[in-house]
């Protein structure tokens, strides 16, 4: 058994040392690849992805699949080869449905996608995006299709991103919130709005970054086992547990943008690099979930990262950086600026009351797309239609509104954006779990200590990778399903006394 | 026939995209990788390099060869069809002779060599990897013997990296330029030396990158498909024609260490930049020889870039660049410091005539190590040795002499010296053949044009990849077999002159 065991090792750390590779070229791509790259960087990584998937779909697989179920049968459910053996063949299973050629034509095609997207974002330039969206939208029900027996076209995509999850479980959760949402965003924004000034000044890039750098090194994130690149879209991309790299935009007029974006991604990155070690090179060495991802990305980002405690800490620091920008700005100013709630239009920079709305409108318009019921082309005009509808405003151009997000030319139609509002509603559940252990951390995180919630979330979340699905975490860490309340209760509780409600 | 063809290459093209994507991880690993990306790289590394050697080997690609034997017949020696099947069959024989196991052990034992070699040159401690070169030189016996047939151990070695080339044939060559080299250096030396102070000050690295990256953007290396970042060891890599990217390290207090070894890496990226853009993804995309390689990397280093045309351009430029370091140093001190020629220990900084010195005294310790002539206790004696005779100085440890290198170490022991002086020999034909197509060649450099040689340069050698042997090239290019004369009296004119010979 323990020689099957390790056959299935060997086999899916090649399928993982391909899917790496592929990732560092793509890391590659959008940091330092020269132009003329783009080409034949299209066809490798679609080699290499082809490869992987070809190897671990190999009939091999599934025969050493079959033949461990009595071990994993044997074990408890906890156990980490029960758990490799249950999260490897629910993998499996999904993988042989779709073909080699698929998968090879769907990442060449996002590859061309988003080098197209690249240079029509900055021109305004719908049109020359529209054929590949329109290819994609047909690529993303043909994905779904060798799923039959879905409830809802998006399901499959959505299983890929958020295992267990589906249209008919989300449209609750987000109907829930919406409710809780419009009410609260109509009260703040009937009243003055908070003056952000101090955060539109001139602020030089390189300091920027190196403040953000120190940041979220206090955080916990591991320089030793990371780094920080600028990108035109920020991400986080692991090519093993000891290297997970982050990357950032610098806005040299907007102090946020660098510094909150950083914040997220080392809460993705810290995830990932706080996987135990010995899974590496197996399915179970990644985050679960795009939700529970989020939800650490979003944690350390807003609720850790916007909280007045950690600016007690970190204020008078950012104030010797910026001493001529900030030096007569007092801490509470620049709190309340940091928490302008508004009605905007770039979901990246939208503040946390807001973007949830800005998530549930795309997750409405992939469905619009993937029903038949909205055709690209009429797209731009159905994004500002909803916009207005949801925020009072709409973009003038193109480049604010259907093109802002990389992830429709990157990926598929379907299954990219509800994790985001998924983590939203988890990181509420599990700041609050960890409240509960640990009453110390506000104040921890007034003297710039984070080692506690760090440790909690590591022991906890982190540690175990994939082995436990989204629901099964968050029943395990809060001891209750999903819930919409704990992540209200934070927001009502935050912005209650900001805006005096 | 079209169809077979059309396989073979689909074949190719996987096995290329998992070389090239080896290569992108390998640059990362030298570039931007942080320290705890080591363990899982190194695996990532060897995974891509196995799964290209077991797809390069299969059966199939050799079945593929055999049925296209007609069509390769049937067509000129100079058909690109033809040229693809002749040099993938060439390719392929010598990959099949070799076990796998046989690779993967020398793989991991040059890779540990390695390792040890970055610890004991510091330490100067050759004791230490003394073992390890003794199992490097049995490796390489072992390397050679599975090739029978030979005349000399280290031909087999030879050919990978000099094809067509072998012990008997560049011991000639040697023994011919060592007979003119040695009254040359003697001469030089006996006068008074050329004083190089003025490129020993203090000159800022980003100043020195942007110089040394404009001047090879002249050259016509084409920055879109290509880039340059700093290593501990300079290198070229492409991973694509589109995308081929040069290395290099900066010294603050010498401004000759980036600038030259810029323009040389510059040569290596412009010959893989110029070939063909319909071999990419083929076995004919790649250089067709370490000397033919070198003889573009030392063309543009030195017959260019230290020629006083070069200069006359360049001089007022790097002047502006440092004024306080240069603005009173005079062209004529800058060109004669540039051309110091003296006996000194580094192979990596030597000047254009004692260079192939230093080669060819590696290159007879390789071969007399192969041969059972000497045995590896006795390479730092017989290093010292040899240095005395042909130096008439010799290393105090062996930090300078024998662990100078990296080659040894992290290779076989055979084949990877003789490339640089066979390029040097070739970079002398080769020019020479330029400039009586184009006796125009050193006014235009004097007005900082390089658009008529590099075109020369890329009608003639990039653009046919590996489609020609060096011998067939050097035939084809010049009208004769290599011959050192053109070498030679490009040093005696320019050497006669600057030291009044």
């Amino acid at each position: 058994m323990e020689a099957r065991l390790n056959e299935l090792k060997a086999r899916l750390a090649e399928v993982y040392d391909l899917e790496a590779a592929a990732r560092v070229l793509d890391w590659d791509q959008n940091t330092y690849m020269p132009p003329g790259g783009g080409p034949a960087r299209a066809r490798q990584i679609a080699t290499l992805q082809r490869l992987a998937h070809v190897k671990f779909t190999a009939a091999e697989v599934g025969q050493l699949l079959d033949s461990l179920r009595p071990c994993e049968e044997s074990l408890p459910y906890e156990a980490d080869e029960a758990s490799l053996i249950r999260v490897t063949r629910r993998d499996y299973e999904r993988a042989v449905k779709v073909p080699p050629s698929f998968v090879a034509q769907l990442a060449d095609h996002t590859s061309n996608s988003y080098q197209a997207w690249t240079v029509a974002r900055p021109a305004d330039d719908f049109a020359s995006v529209r054929p590949y969206l329109e290819k994609t939208l047909d690529l993303s029900r043909q994905l779904a299709d060798f799923f039959p027996g879905y409830e809802h076209v998006a399901d499959p995509l959505i299983g890929y991103a958020d295992y267990g999850m589906t249209v008919a479980t989300i449209r609750v959760l987000f109907g829930q919130l919406r409710e809780r949402l419009v009410p609260l965003v109509q009260a703040i924004t009937a009243q003055e709005p908070l003056d952000d000034a101090c955060l539109r000044q001139d602020f030089p890039e390189a300091q920027q970054l190196a403040f953000g750098t120190e940041v979220v090194r206090r955080f916990g994130y591991d320089l030793a086992r990371g780094r920080q690149d600028k990108t035109p879209h920020p991400f986080t991309t692991d090519f093993s547990i000891g290297d997970v790299r982050i990357t950032t935009r610098v806005n040299g007029r907007h102090l946020g943008e660098a510094l909150f974006s950083t914040m997220h991604e080392s809460g993705h990155a810290m995830y990932e690099q706080g996987i135990r070690a010995d899974y590496e090179g197996t399915p179970l060495a990644a985050g679960t979930s795009s939700g529970v991802h989020e939800s650490q990305s979003r944690l350390w980002e807003n609720v850790v990262g916007r909280s007045r405690n950690l600016w007690q800490f970190f204020y008078p620091q950012l104030q010797g950086t910026f001493p001529g920008q900030l030096g007569h700005v007092p801490l509470e100013t620049f709190y309340r600026a940091i928490n302008k709630v508004e009605r905007s239009l770039i979901r990246t920079e939208a503040d946390e009351v807001t973007y949830n709305l800005h998530v549930m409108l795309r997750f409405e318009l992939e469905l619009d797309l993937l029903e038949g019921h909205l055709a690209v082309r009429d797209l731009p005009e159905a994004w500002r239609a909803r916009f207005q509808r949801d925020m009072s405003i709409a973009p003038n151009d193109d480049r604010d509104g259907v093109l802002q997000d990389v992830h429709w030319y990157a990926h598929t139609i379907g299954g990219a954006f509800q994790g985001y509002t998924l983590g939203n509603i988890m990181s509420g559940a599990f700041f609050e779990a960890a409240l509960r252990a640990h009453p110390e951390i506000p104040d921890e995180m007034a003297a710039g200590e984070f080692g506690t919630l760090h440790s909690w979330l590591k022991e906890n979340i982190y540690q175990h990778g994939s082995k436990y699905t989204a629901a099964e975490l968050v029943e395990r860490v809060t001891g209750a399903p999903l819930s919409i309340e704990p992540y209200v209760r934070y927001l009502r509780g935050k912005y209650g006394e900001l805006y005096r409600l």
